[in-house]
């Protein structure tokens, strides 16, 4: 069996942080390296990118669709692609691989269009190709942990969801219409390259997929207000949501919120008990049954349980941070690769990352939140 | 001018902690003092309160019709009355002690249909009576000195609101109907002596005074989903809500949330700074101002502003805690009651205790969350 | 029985914040009420106060010795006294009302020398008189349930202990010398009312007391640095302590540790478990077994064991703050002190209030370390 | 001028979480490559690393020794060492690697003797070597920063310092004797592997760097209390320090205080200001100015000060850990190494890795404590 895999990545040239993290996520574990790139548009960076990380010149391509072709052609092509680039490429890109045989790896949102997003999975499952939406705060130790106490029925059953992401960042753009743009020149403001929705598609996503994961429950339909301070897209973004087992909470997501810097908080209540993570003390997990007194988890002790445990890196109390949550991501994602090659059947847990139905239940959430708000806050089925 | 006042007690017996509230609380500063009393239906609970307290027993009373009557026909009758009873007695409560000439601080919320709340205030104003809705937190020195720096222009114009107020006492009733009226056999889950609501008048009802004490913003309308798990009266609600500026933000109240004690936490964000203050840890504010860093602002300190710095009780670091935010609603009520009593004009520092405005808003309040949760959320004007 | 009883205070005039402290407490649950007083050696201030507590005229006194006597003779004479005045005060104080037949509640610390704290017992002892030294903090509810969990055996025996009690308020005065006296004009840095040491005595002691309490172990030796700063009385210690069971640990005092207001923190290490309290937080309690999460219990749940429970006065979540610690203790002095009037004997909860014996400890806590500090921290027995 | 570097590994075989530490954080910038190891002792499990490392068979060596004089040897060998070993193989790798010309960053504490460390010292000045002592935690983009701050002077000149570093993982060897060597087979509680300490020597020394590194003040004396709790080496330590300023302060360092996991947390008080900074929180800095709110720094904002902001790698609220404080020691230390491989002059910034002086500090330290402790925390100068 194959032991070490290569990936290319489209997108995240050297200046972009999250370039830093895919490259140092996938590696993590000693198992993936970077063969392939097409870094950036412009030659130059491309280039530059490419010679940095030691690439051979033949593999540094101008165009994604020349690295999807010309990679899936070689004998000895690249594993997987990872797609780090704004938005409105992803699906361009992801169908490109695909269509040449290269399993993907893909930045969320997945795409723009529900029915682009159902065209990707169709095409992933014919070709018999693995496809991983980088919802990466799944990959959290202590996520997988909470995800782990509600499967085995700790809280009971789900009846209130109360989870938020807020940030400031962009608090100055309030009242300032386009001028931002030059400002920041950030894609995410941008509708041609972030699509229909800032705030929400950047961020109220992960809050979307990060309680589904955690509590196995799918959102039935929203009821959202979206703020956009004289923006192109929105800023600040609250609703109230309804589950499929008839749970409702409510979703805050902002960009304008001072004070907060990344503070994605899901806090998931049941019938017989809770539970509480936050993604900026991420090794910590807040779990309470009814009538007892709150309890501390740390990851990394020996009462976490067994997924949890498996993807433990570091002794309790030394901190893991967003880089571990996408080389865990990256861990089973890597796994899966290598024993797909190996023409092993997958299990349940070696698909233990986020899929592309996760994605397409994404990109519906982002158009129902939009479409809601358009009509005042009216619900809207996912 | 006079320096001490006497009050009665309408409600609030032995059994009762909040009566133990009220009397700590009027009498901290030691300017008011209980006179008059009719603490229970039952005559020998009633008798027995009014012999521990050491009332004189002509001043015990079997109805608070009665106490009405004749305290406010004595030379030396109370000067106020404090009502601490089931909600539904408010309204004729308050109304009787209008009626014989008595000032009235009343608990919240202040009743049940909107026209008896404004009846009430047309009473108290052509009577020249005054009157205070106990909305309790608004007492606490934080939440005073959140509203002083709102007020200043530290964190700009409000533009999202975030509040909650989650307790976990009543979890046990999920799925148990009108069992439970028995087991815990609280007058708050029972529609006759609570009204429409339960958890969105009890709790609810104070994240809607706290956050527009603090802001200086009414709310315009609401969209709410109320939860009712079977039981008659509501346990959990969310809301999505739109101030008179235009903000929006979520409500959030809970008697089912595991792992809250009494959680009201109210953050309100501006386009220049925020401010978050937890009823469960009231000495201290967290400030931030755009861009910088947080800070935690604690009672008692010399950079603490005036109106705050003149309700400090302790040396900063020393707990205050909810005796003490009553302590305060009174100090301002009892100075107004002598000022009043002495001929003298009242200020808006004066009146600075929650008003039958503010009671009325309450009122409204409450019946549009019920209202509109029976439409599915649609959104209802106050 | 008696059911209500009658206190004359010893100092606490009404610009103190900690007679206002007293008085509430005292009160607090309608059993005592203040009778008599001696407030001020300024003949205008005490009559003053006297006369705003309503007090009867004959019964405001020019010395605390004409109060000791006079009372002491009365028919309704103060069943007790209470001495809130500089250390200095407290020994002749103490002794007049003994010496009067009066029950004593005295401030800590007891007084200077530990001959006079050991006459102050045998006088007591003698006369069959209560005497409670006030460490106001072991009546806090938590401190209660520590105390309760520790004697349960929830930690195993004592193996490390963590404790300070952090504040900033006289950071100023550093390298200052003489002139903060007239500056701050606290009698606690002036040696003749503050004795021997300013920040040790005040605000150690309560370390070393707390500790104490809730362990059960008194304190075999310590070797302590003081810091002076150029002022005559220490403003910082640290020491190495040394329980009677062979524990070590270290205790922080500082009257310069700025970001602290009153941060009393004590953190007891057993071979099973650990219990950690924050006066600034006093409603919850850490408790961690070994190898297990850490639980946050809360006070006024039902988990909390019986003596912590008796004295619970707020639901859960509803914070109490100082003023219900000295409650507390004033709630158990009372009844004993009710008790004592009615013959009753006296149970080991009955005396659960600082003792003599604590008062006597305290005295020689404040001298070994001082004498410790003055010899560079050599061990000295207590 | 070179762009990469290669470094081989003595020690931390695949076994080893701190291997997987060390190999992340050398490679997290793309510029230093794993190219040779002595990983263990066991040939097999040597080999089977370096194969998992898809190292030149060549460059897996039995024994340091070999690597040494091989890779010394060789055109393109290795340009530093990394150990990762034992404490006692310290000395003695590290001076082989020396004797043949290669730089050295090795694990602290740096070794046993003074004398041995001072050896190293001078060995390398005399042939122009690097050497770096990991004490990893100045490695943290917040401690940076708080070493930045106090030389800017905001807390002004330090004169209290409070530190601490608990762990309970070892509170099951209280009073199991020689038992527990073969339970948990931890090198750390053997005295031939782990010298004359074990919470001193691995912890405890943490403390000491640290708070050196953020005052830039060093240790001049200290007085210890060790508890060993039946075991050979210590578990448990207490000590009052001096510094160089004539500051006071405690240490505190425990493997057996439950309810911590890896809790190093620093306070340094200044006559100005405060400074406290939490390992298992590292992004944020709690910064007090005098008389004003405790401030949170987070990594990352635009108020970062120079050095902290220049080691950056996720925008804020994203939290960087324990490998990402790695990386930066090896950012620095890689750029020094390919700089002075360059001929080029090293600047102050440049060296901001722990150096050889520093590690004679911590073996100093270590000598002192154990020394200072056998003589019933008598001082001991450093």
């Amino acid at each position: 069996m194959k032991k070490y895999l290569s990936y290319g990545m489209a997108g995240a040239g050297l200046n972009s942080f999250i370039g830093a993290v895919h490259r140092v996520g996938a590696g993590f574990d000693g198992t993936a390296f970077l063969k392939a790139g097409c870094f950036s548009r412009d030659a130059e960076r491309n280039r530059e990118c490419g010679e940095f990380y030691q690439l051979d010149e033949s593999r540094v391509y101008a165009s994604f669709e020349e690295m999807a072709v010309k990679e899936g052609a070689r004998e000895d092509g690249i594993d997987y692609a990872v797609i780090s680039a704004p938005n409105n490429e992803h699906y361009r890109m992801a169908k490109a691989f695909l269509e040449n045989g290269i399993h993907v790896l893909c930045e969320k949102p997945l795409c723009f269009e529900i029915s682009e997003a159902e065209e990707l999975k169709k095409m992933a499952e014919e070709k018999g190709l693995l496809f991983c939406v980088n919802y990466s705060y799944s990959g959290n130790n202590m996520v997988k942990e909470a995800r782990e106490l509600v499967k085995n029925g700790l809280i009971g059953s789900v009846i209130n969801v109360n989870a938020e992401y807020l940030q400031e960042y962009l608090v100055d753009d309030i009242g300032k219409g386009d001028q931002t743009m030059n400002r920041l020149s950030s894609w995410r403001k941008d509708p041609k390259a972030a699509g229909i929705s800032n705030c929400t598609g950047d961020i109220g996503s992960h809050i979307e997929h990060t309680v589904s994961y955690i509590t196995g429950l799918r959102l039935k339909r929203l009821a959202a207000k979206l703020d956009y301070f004289g923006q192109p897209l929105d800023l600040n973004a609250n609703m109230l949501v309804e589950f499929e087992n008839g749970a409702h909470g409510v979703f805050s997501s902002s960009q304008v919120c001072v004070g907060h810097m990344n503070g994605l908080v899901v806090r998931i209540f049941g019938a017989e008990g809770a539970i509480e993570w936050h993604e900026e003390e991420p090794n910590v997990l807040f779990v309470t049954k009814k009538g007892q007194p709150m309890q501390t988890y740390h990851r990394g002790m020996a009462y976490i349980s067994g997924r949890a445990a498996s993807m433990n890196r570091l002794p309790a109390g030394h901190p893991e941070g967003l880089y571990e949550a996408f080389a865990n991501i990256y861990k089973v994602w890597n796994t899966a690769v290598l024993k797909k090659a190996a023409g092993e059947n997958l299990t349940e847990d070696d698909l233990d990352f986020p899929s592309l139905d996760d994605g397409i239940q994404g990109v519906k959430f982002i158009h129902a939140a939009v479409e809601s708000s358009k009509n005042d806050a009216a619900w809207v089925e996912l």
